[in-house]
């Protein structure tokens, strides 16, 4: 484990710390579905994702799901170690969406190591920082952008992680990465494909005209 | 300034530090309406609120503005130094919502503080999570709590805020805390009026049956 290269801070971190933190800390890799952290049920730790990809979400009462940020490679997960930071009052949930290779740093861990050192308290801050500006990006797009916006910057976005334009996705799946009820999405993915720039089928949703989902998508 | 009474971790720093921040720290009354930071164009720096209130809000590019949370005594502002933070990747305006007297630290003092002690870097750490819970529970009202219960809970808050039932505050300033039109507030206030629990009248909204409103905001 080439801790380097997930701390940008690890050198000004001292030999103890390096120590304990390598010491500790936990390979594992999970399969796609895998729920790595619910709410304010547990506390696994600091996740490194070495190779994969998890999904941050909330989810209401009434069971609707909307898709927080996503986490790729390289990237740490602070909220599954959120029993760290007592003014943490929400609660997330941490899945992996595809099979994920994963550092775990064991929370209690982390937290001595945040109590001795400036560089990794700061290093923290700056991850929340990023959580925070996705969830507000989240809330601009769900204040002000229009649906029409929304999907087809979501379309375009799935294609270009799963790396094709024929997404294998269901209305329902979509729905809820974005807050909104199936038939709201059937009904735009409709419009979308009368306008030529997707093609349906069951389970399928096809891209047949990005540049025009884009113009969309950039309002 | 008694800076034990804002800063829990003042007795954790160390002498140099404490002279820095005492040092720097300039006091400033603002009258109601102020606008103390806007977007990335300012750093003021950290602000601590003596007495007052101070409100910070998103504004989209129609012009619509939706509140996150308020600022009140004792609460310190991190927003305002979020030149400190490079992962801050959105805009808040900071404004005062009645005649406040602050602290103001500069940002780059409070910026040499927080590389030198993991104390004031964890501190400012729980402020910005606590800020981050409050977008959350903004985001959920507004993804998953329908706009009756959303209206209830604000004229409730509102009438504890100002200490009276009846509530100097028109439709359009109550849309621009709430992120809707003003003709939505109109139809809701009127459908409130209806049923008996408030009192409209020209630029001013009554409160007469408080018991019903928390109904409807508990849901």
């Amino acid at each position: 484990m080439e801790f380097e290269t997930y701390f940008p801070i690890w050198n000004k971190l001292t030999a103890i710390q390096k120590q304990k933190i390598s010491g500790s800390a936990v390979e594992r890799t999970v399969k796609k579905g895998t729920m790595l952290h619910n709410g304010s049920m547990d506390c696994t730790g600091l996740l490194i994702v070495r190779h994969g990809q998890l999904r941050a979400y909330i989810l209401s009462d009434a069971g609707r799901e909307i898709s927080l940020y996503r986490l790729f490679d390289l990237d740490i997960c602070l909220f599954s170690a959120s029993c760290i930071l007592h003014s943490i009052q929400f609660e997330v949930i941490i899945e992996a969406e595809k099979e994920t290779d994963l550092i775990v740093i064991p929370a209690e861990v982390y937290k001595g190591i945040l109590e001795e050192s400036a560089p990794a308290a700061n290093f923290t801050n700056e991850i929340m920082a990023s959580r925070f500006s996705e969830v507000m990006w989240l809330l601009e797009q769900i204040l002000w952008k229009s649906f029409d916006r929304r999907l087809a910057g979501f379309l375009l976005e799935e294609a270009a992680l799963e790396g094709t334009d024929s997404l294998k996705i269901t209305h329902e799946i979509i729905g809820s990465h974005l807050g909104n009820p199936r038939e709201v999405v059937t009904r735009m993915l409709r419009y979308f494909q009368s306008e030529g720039m997707v093609r349906l089928s069951r389970g399928t949703v096809e891209i047949t005209d990005p540049e025009k989902l884009r113009r969309i998508s950039n309002g």
